[in-house]
């Protein structure tokens, strides 16, 4: 039987296609409410918080905009007297009912900020307290773990960026591929089936798991770390390759596996085929997850990743990532379209 | 015998009162630096980026600047071009040649902050590149976890954040109180050592562990969960309460350990009580650092935290967490001075 994660994983080219129509043609009246703005300030939590570790990359990369993401805690609880002139907040919120994140995007805007919503409702309580909403077209989404709505945030985060940034014709060709470069990740099933078992196999479910990607493939990594915590119930450390570098990596004895994810070029990847290699010298197992030729040949197994540059491959990086939860939960017993504990719309205390 | 990492510990009073009265008198320099500026950029890895964290929620809180956690890799890799007039810059490494911060601090420069360093080190290349460098006295630190440069970094955050926020009595005071703090701490060694034991019981040193905090003192949850990550290779995932509230608590399963960071007032900490509550619902053991009674009262197991101000609290909140991984580790069998390896100066590679 098909769970209903797996069917909404499939609904994302679609999702995908109809989210860039809907947003595309909104990128004038982004350019002008980020007129000027000098930094971007994001405002999520849970997996939006890993779209927005996206977009904070790409803000900075693709549009020279200094871009960082918010504590919420700070508007919720301290009530920080911040000064926010002259910077576009961007809350975003799968729901739009996330109340922590509608008083910190409100909080923002008392402060001087413009306030840009990114979400699946419209209408929403999020989307009336922005100045401009960016509303997904992911459709309804029943399945409690964040796919399609997950995917298609990534899509209004890079028309936001588009929007801030130069004309770039390249950028924007590379754009109208995502949609089958993400169908294309679909066919990586099978191998991700595989590499479930894997994972799954006795006496290695127990032990840490390690999840590590850098620079904008850093966002794919915080994302599969969150999946298997909340959806297999499996400790998985999500770290960025340099943080890791820099301690944990002491963590990593025989046979702990780490799953590594990247972009199929970009400046950061030869780094990320290095640490492929280290892993396997201190004895860990590499998984990889994306990549180039060399990087997939470091690792001991490897799920191939979008035929797209590295500015827009998390787009469709995250899908093979999906599909590894997904099985992965079904393997270990469990039923991913309903974690334990978790609710679609999470609050999380307001005081 | 001690190790070093103990001796080092509890040189921290010590440590902290030197610092303070080396750098209390450079806040009319820091005041003058900071003139107009509208975001502390904070640059930084490892301990260093969990203090940083701390001075990021005291800036905002305490001096109404905006502050964020920049991404080193955005300077190195990418080469960003992003604009940062009007920004103050901030680059932390206790030996002050992790190359990676020091050219992350020559980018920002080069994109027009100003800037400042932290580090152990005068005459090191993080305090030759910046405007203005802010030279710990902790003296040399030899084991390889950072204990007392890691406090010693979080006085010279506070000193920046006094000298950028409104003139406080009472911040001064109690400022003048963190040393004998400290010192109150040290004291609580045998509760550490008692904690530990439970810690290292059979069959329970491989389930992962959460660490969590919220505000002020999720620096410290962060610190001590990298601590046991790299000192006691214990796999610790390190959440924000709200991130943890927002999906990974699914994770959460008859006897997981979490370890909950908390200051002794404050407007996160009802919170943090009810997150001991909900530990021990689902089945988990909530064990507490810090809080007041009725946090401690929730949790099955405490150590007390300092009487300081939330403010000011984590520079003292981290010694108990400091001697349980002390602690901790030698009940593993590890030696806390030489975790395997790690190097006590961590380069994480430019291209």
């Amino acid at each position: 039987m098909t769970t209903r994660m797996a069917a909404e994983i499939a609904e994302q080219p679609e999702a995908v296609r109809r989210t860039v129509e809907a947003l595309w043609p909104l990128r004038p009246a982004l350019a002008e409410l980020g007129d000027g703005a000098r930094h971007v300030l994001f405002l999520a939590r849970g997996s939006s918080d890993n779209a927005a570790t996206y977009g904070r990359y790409l803000c900075e990369i693709h549009a020279g905009r200094a871009a960082s993401l918010g504590a919420p805690s700070l508007a919720t609880h301290y009530r920080a007297g911040t000064e926010l002139g002259g910077v576009l907040a961007v809350g975003l919120s799968q729901s739009g009912e996330t109340e922590e994140i509608v008083a910190a995007l409100r909080w923002a805007a008392g402060r001087g900020a413009r306030t840009v919503a990114v979400t699946n409702a419209a209408g929403s309580a999020l989307a009336d307290a922005a100045d401009l909403a960016l509303v997904t077209a992911a459709g309804r989404e029943r399945a409690v773990p964040a796919t399609k709505t997950y995917t298609t945030q990534l899509v209004a985060l890079a028309v936001l960026a588009s929007a801030l940034g130069p004309d770039d014709r390249s950028f924007d060709a590379a754009m109208a591929r995502v949609p089958e470069a993400i169908a294309a990740m679909l066919d990586t099933a099978p191998d991700a089936e595989r590499l479930a078992a894997r994972l799954a196999a006795p006496g290695r479910k127990d032990a840490p798991m390690i999840v590590s990607g850098r620079g904008l493939a850093y966002s794919t990594a915080l994302e599969l770390a969150l999946k298997l915590e909340e959806t297999c119930y499996l400790p998985a450390i999500g770290l960025s390759h340099a943080d890791l570098v820099h301690g944990p990596i002491a963590m990593l004895g025989p046979g702990t596996p780490a799953l590594l994810v990247a972009a199929g070029d970009g400046p950061v990847l030869s780094g990320m085929t290095a640490l492929a290699r280290s892993v396997a010298e201190r004895g860990g197992r590499a998984y990889g997850i994306g990549g180039d030729g060399a990087f997939r040949a470091a690792c001991e197994a490897a799920l191939p990743g979008p035929d797209l540059p590295e500015a827009l491959a998390p787009m469709a990086l995250v899908v093979p990532c999906q599909l590894l939860v997904e099985a992965l939960a079904r393997r270990l017993g469990l039923d991913p379209d309903q974690p334990r504990g978790l609710t679609k719309v999470t609050q999380t205390g307001t005081p």
